[in-house]
């Protein structure tokens, strides 16, 4: 029998654990023995477009190249962010007939790709066109993103790692900032525009542990800067010297906008640009200007997702295990589904791996559920912890070489 | 015999060494058997001004909570930032007097003083002090920064485990910002105000692991703007998509002023206050004006002075070793010293410590070597790499609960 080929690509925003999907994927399809050459999209599906793959059939049987991958932060096989146009629109629909022409001169019978809600309206979109030209080549979404703002799955590979990476860090500025005996405000800035999962994960933090950030506030909620002001004032006054709070990018004020972009009004450089300042540097200014006291702000920036040094190993097992999932799926007849991952219990914690319908995730957004944020809205309640611990336990075991972690370049 | 009690403070910016450095304080102090209580002074000389003293005597024979404290960042005992008055200024004398009261009052034979430049300023004017007033109270100190900019020893505790979080987070931005077919910037901004160690160490980053940074600039050099814009358009031209800079937040132009003061000119908010964006946030915009590709800043900001969970064996061992060798010095009679490492050599790496008179040490910088700095002002020299790499050498096993790793509170 000749068999097929599978081809895999990655997109959007990195990830911790992005490339243990492709892991799994590689693993899965090689020991089906129900697949030919396993081919990754090189920058996802620009890849196919340009008819650019490289084929990764060989790393299947090497086992430390395979454990490099894992511990490889980052898409291995490049990212893009690109929309396809709407089939419905009438527009150009060369880009289509490229795709399914490299897709079948390189006699593909699936496409799975990794990514996050972009890639799933890509997946949705394949698989309609597929099904308008009568191909039988199968289209399979893997979850990605750090923000686990994909509707149809308890949780996205990707999400433990930033998570596990975020409260580890948080825990170390927490330490850094209550070092001195006096008055201060240290705000945290963390990824997340349109939900706060990520900011609310560090509720999970222990007291144990000498500080942890007293205000977290979500975009879910209005952001007021004088609630704000007047929330660090009280703890000041209760006789913690030091608040740390933290922050969420995309906090937008009573009219909807950004609240960061509050600091964008009247200031322009010479050139005439509007200053591009962040949400931390925003609060940062206010503080200094209505109380006065010491004040840092810190962006964590794109550490939070590349972060392979402090990934959670229940992360990386189960950015895998989607990958197998998805081979699964496609070797059982399916197409147009995202492998997603249900949650049997939380302790003991028990995931198991199914399917839903691409169209069902495409697009959308899960936002932090709002029972889940305290009526004061400047924290997180306790019951949320349940969800999030399970996460980020488990430290992967690096292969490191002089000191610093081993990657791989494909 | 009636024996002494030991005084031990941690001053200055925190790091993930200098509670290794209290451990070995502390185990040394309980070996000799010639010392009786080891206090420790709450936020640095600040606590023996007041007489607040935390008992720490019940730890040395605590193999878990002395293995806590080793993996636990930042000030343990709390810091401060105090430079004592001169001596010579005829000034307030009153705050020498509260100090030797307080550690008369306490049987203190020695007071040891964990710190970098305006510590050993401090060990120095004790020193001074005491031998004025005839006291037998020993004042020996020891070495602790990230920047590595004290003389007298060859590297600083604290400076390999931040070139150790350094190294494997600029690697993983690396990765990052390889991502896309693009052509872009990265520029990462890295502490140190006055010298280039930690900046340049960037250069120990393999070719091997897809990225490292191309350019390389330290406060050692003049910086100028338009040099750096023609850098990074010449990598464009050669095919280098992603360039990615290592600045120092302490970069300084042709009048000396820092290169960052630049971004304030004209800048200012609702209040009037000046703005206060980084050297990152300056570099972003001027290639946005004058290059026009995607380009993006990272502040490393303070996770490089508090990554304990990214630590450097050889830097805790070793920050271990010194507090010891100080506990040694004062046994063996000194008095304003500081214990020093000396590189015996590089390859095996091999040191031993020493004692240095810390008036040699107190208010002086010890910037990085301009013969390891490439003519074209942009890169390191490859045999900076025999200094730096012995320094990162070893992962620190980490006790973790639930996740995360442990920290103690004192």
């Amino acid at each position: 029998m000749f068999m097929k080929n599978l081809a895999v690509a990655q997109s959007g925003g990195p990830t911790a654990a992005i490339n243990a999907t492709l892991c799994g994927v590689i693993a899965e399809a090689a020991a089906s023995g129900k697949i030919g050459r396993i081919l990754g999209a090189l920058h996802g599906i620009d890849g196919v477009i340009a008819g650019k793959f490289a084929d990764l059939s060989g790393l299947a049987g090497n086992e430390r190249d395979m454990k490099l991958l894992r511990q490889t932060p980052a898409t291995a096989l490049g990212s893009c962010r690109k929309k396809l146009p709407n089939l419905t629109s009438g527009g150009d629909e060369k880009v289509y007939a490229d795709i399914f022409t490299n897709l079948a001169k390189e006699n593909i019978g699936a496409f799975l790709y990794i990514g996050g809600n972009d890639s799933m309206d890509t997946v949705a979109k394949l698989t309609e066109y597929g099904k308008m030209i009568s191909t039988g080549i199968k289209f399979i979404g893997v979850p990605k993103t750090i923000d686990n703002d994909l509707s149809g799955t308890d949780h996205t590979p990707g999400f433990g790692s930033a998570v596990k990476y975020l409260c580890t860090t948080v825990q170390e500025i927490c330490r850094d900032s209550n070092v001195y005996d006096i008055e201060s405000v240290t705000v945290i800035e963390i990824m997340g525009r349109d939900s706060g999962w990520l900011t609310a994960s560090c509720s999970l933090l222990p007291e144990r542990c000498g500080g942890k950030p007293q205000l977290i506030y979500l975009p879910e909620k209005t952001f007021y800067i004088e609630k704000f002001l007047s929330d660090v004032r009280s703890l000041h006054k209760s006789g913690e010297k030091t608040v740390i709070a933290a922050v969420s990018e995309g906090l937008r004020d009573e009219a909807g906008r950004y609240a960061a972009g509050r600091s964008l009004s009247g200031k322009r450089d010479v050139f005439g640009h509007e200053y591009l300042a962040g949400l931390g540097k925003y609060i940062e200014q206010e503080v200094t200007d209505k109380i006065g006291c010491k004040v840092r702000s810190i962006e964590l920036n794109v550490c939070q997702r590349c972060s392979a040094s402090l990934a959670s190993k229940t992360d990386l097992d189960e950015a895998a295990g989607a990958g197998a999932a998805a081979v699964r799926a496609y070797l059982s007849g399916e197409t147009g589904v995202m492998a997603a991952m249900e949650r049997v219990s939380s302790e003991p914690y028990r995931i198991r791996y199914v399917t839903v319908p691409v169209s069902d995730v495409a697009n959308k957004i899960k936002t932090f559920p709002k029972e889940w944020i305290i009526p004061a809205g400047n924290g997180i309640e306790k019951a949320a912890a349940e969800y999030f611990r399970p996460l980020i336990q488990g430290e992967e075991n690096l292969i490191c070489e002089d000191g610093l972690p081993l990657q791989i370049t494909i």
